[in-house]
């Protein structure tokens, strides 16, 4: 239970070294949920950053694991909590010699795990072995190193993560950081304050996260005082908007997406833009930055319909997205019955929909379970939130669908507005908005959303994702802001 | 049996997913050798370009292998040939759809084998597995694109092999090319003239070569009307003279050196020229170049003594270079005694001398075999050779040992005077240019060779590495062109 730090990135690789396993704690979730990943993995030591002691303090009673408790700490005054702990980090180091012989054993046993964060059911704990870390490690970093030009990771870079560590190896780039020999830095607890100062100090240059945060840095008034050019960032976790690409753009951010889940290590496809597109002018740039893009070496990447057929790769038929890969959990803990769904047809099944375009670039349309399906159609709410982003006067937007006795579902938009822009953004004009859209035969006219509710916030996951089950249980019965 | 082509990449890639073992065949072996290794491996299906019919011819009927014979040919006289083979290739190809369902079976089933063309003994085969195959691709394919500038190969490059295909995969490029998804250029029999003119017509950006094929090209008159500027030249197979290396780069060839053996698939590293000591200025940033360079991913790369300690990372303490990875070739076929002796203390041993420098770039000095043993100091005939070549009037040069009675062993020099320039290099005058070395400290006086022969050339293996075994036996007994 840490930020991301030298530390755990130590532990990324002595804990499997030494032959056991290591856990990485989503320390975002509630200490309920905690409790739950914690009994079910039943890891025998915990080392636990000082600044989570209160939630330790919550839960450490009701933990049936952890027979060994390893303090992480910085601050002098946290020393007196060493005494409820078994050991502390530095002083374990300290007390040892700085040659460890590791043993030696088979590829195939685990090296890691941690649970995703679904927003159904209980958190699902997923596993990968060494020899899956090495694979993965290697593929994404042939993935990121090849391109002639743009979205290239090469030993001058300087790499700093800004999706958690414990998010899914932090897409396992502190493995191929480490890899490359570059200079690595952790940035700790994410603020953008400390995120745009450490750009500026350190000359990152390569970095990962999600929407949410580029969009927190790019607002935050910090921002304008530092020079974000040639600043790489693989987005992933959810969508890249356009809006947003392009906005980052602007700033000289050599933005692009990324895709994969915590079931695939994660990395399934990267987005980097071929030389001849990079020349096609701007807009087909951005409309493949954002695109999941290609797939990385060695991952079998297809979108198949219901009996597992390949749909045409016209860019415009969808189906889901399925993969078989090296690097791929084998199955969630201790759940076989999940497991077996996963893999059914001999494929990981990744609940995305998905086209591919002719030059192999996939995009992903909507979750499985967020498509909004009406009168027999299907509207993908990704593409709806899409065009909603593009109006100056939205700052964030998710499309969810909600039950209607005519249709079976129609769309409902739920939208922050731009500050100081409310009236810019009154529903007739965002539905003017989409309307200009279904007029340039972009979207179906029965895409256009007749309600439309503007909120404060709009309720997302531990991760920064969009909660769009809370949403549908929110506002699933709503009847606000209808303007048609 | 075939020049490097299209069929041969074909080759690589379906003999081995069909789950048989491709054999490549070197075809500058004599009829003897070829049929040696023919029949120690037993290919059952031999294909064969219709320039090796005459080779064929002699050895056909002592072929105790080869059950069916498949003619490669695109020249219509050849098709009278057509009937003394089983099949022809293009032929067999248009009788079959373009679907084939591979199998799956083991990583660990063999995918390749060849022979060594050392120069003692008989030819002896190693062999790679279908999992050696797949990670040396990745690993080099990673040491190849992730410097930050020089030596960088990408995606938009268009590759072009100068080392046979026949000859250790052609040091693996023509599987990392296609999973870059590169073009390929394949130049059949190579000539100087062919080659130059398919840099020119076909743009090729990154090859590979011997030292020898690069003087070929760059001393061959058209190559004076061909712009080489950006073309990346990796230099394996003997050690690249600085001489040679300043050659290249003065005609804008991004020339470096990497390193391995047929016995490791073959690549163990690559001597890319970091950010930081490209800014050190020219001859810094020559000399390592020239060096073997430093370990690509995944590769274990040591010098020890003969304890198997490691020496000093000082770039002067010299022990043979041993090394794991996980593609080295697990012994020789069917050659219990020679496999054992290969991997002797859990290490390949590489029979060369080298150091490692503070920077971790390994520097051959010599093969073990080919150290001149005198008055209790080893003399690294791979220096003394450099040095010699840095003579404008030298355009090729070999160092061998000879028996002294007083010193056990003296070097011999072997050389090639450069055209029109005979008066220039008089053994005193070579003699001079040595002590110059001498006097700023970098050989040792006992390193300056009494005795020097000119010839007309160096007697070559079959892939063109210096024939030093042969060399000694025709000059051992020498005693010319003593200038002491």
């Amino acid at each position: 239970m840490d930020w991301d730090s030298h530390r755990y990135l130590e532990c990324f690789f002595a804990v499997p070294m030494m032959g056991t396993v290591l856990q990485t704690v989503n320390i975002r979730l509630s200490p309920e949920q905690v409790l739950y990943t914690l009994n079910h993995a039943s890891p025998t030591v915990l080392l636990v950053n000082a600044d989570f002691l209160p939630m330790l303090g919550m839960i450490k009673s009701q933990l049936t694991s952890g027979r060994k408790f390893v303090l992480i700490t910085d601050a002098a005054a946290a020393r007196e909590d060493r005494r409820s702990f078994d050991a502390e980090y530095e002083e374990l180091l300290a007390a040892h010699g700085p040659e460890y012989e590791f043993p030696d054993f088979d590829e195939n046993v685990r090296a890691t795990t941690f649970y995703t964060t679904g927003t159904t059911g209980l958190p699902k704990g997923v596993y990968f072995s060494h020899r899956q870390l090495v694979l993965h490690s290697l593929a994404v970093l042939a993935g990121l190193a090849m391109p002639a030009q743009q979205g290239r990771f090469h030993r001058d870079d300087v790499y700093m993560p800004i999706t958690p560590m414990f998010h899914v190896h932090a897409w396992g780039n502190p493995y191929i950081a480490t890899l490359m020999g570059v200079k690595q830095v952790y940035p700790g607890r994410y603020t953008p304050e400390m995120l745009l100062a450490l750009k500026q100090s350190e000359g990152a240059s390569f970095s990962h996260c999600v929407p949410t945060i580029l969009q927190m840095i790019l607002n935050h008034p910090a921002a304008k005082d530092v020079d974000l050019r040639g600043w790489k960032i693989v987005i992933g976790g959810s969508a890249l908007p356009i809006g947003l690409a392009k906005q980052a753009l602007e700033r000289g951010i050599d933005v692009f997406s990324g895709y994969g889940l915590s079931e695939t290590c994660p990395a399934l496809s990267l987005a980097q833009v071929k030389t001849r597109h990079l020349a096609a002018g701007a807009d087909e740039e951005v409309a493949r930055r954002v695109k999941a893009g290609l797939p990385v070496p060695l991952v079998d990447l297809r979108v198949v319909d219901g009996q597992m057929r390949d749909v045409p790769h016209d860019g415009k038929t969808t189906g889901e997205v399925v993969a078989r890969a090296p690097w791929l959990t084998r199955g969630y803990l201790w759940d076989p019955r999940a497991s077996e769904s996963l893999w059914a047809g001999g494929y990981l099944h990744t609940g995305d929909i998905a086209n591919i375009d002719p030059d192999g670039y996939l995009q992903i349309t909507d979750r499985l379970k967020d498509v909004i399906k009406t009168g027999g159609e299907w509207i993908s709410s990704i593409e709806l939130e899409d065009i909603l982003s593009r109006h100056p006067g939205v700052a964030e937007v998710a499309v969810i669908g909600v039950k209607d006795e005519k249709w079976g579902e129609r769309p409902l938009a739920l939208i922050v507005p731009t500050t100081g822009q409310s009236g810019a953004v009154a529903p007739a004009v965002l539905r003017d908005h989409v309307l200009g859209y279904v007029k340039r035969g972009i979207i179906s006219k029965y895409a256009v959303p007749e309600q439309i509710i503007f909120v404060e916030a709009l309720d997302k996951t531990s991760v920064g994702k969009l909660d769009k089950k809370l949403m549908r249980e929110k506002y699933g019965a709503a009847d606000a802001g209808t303007v048609a």
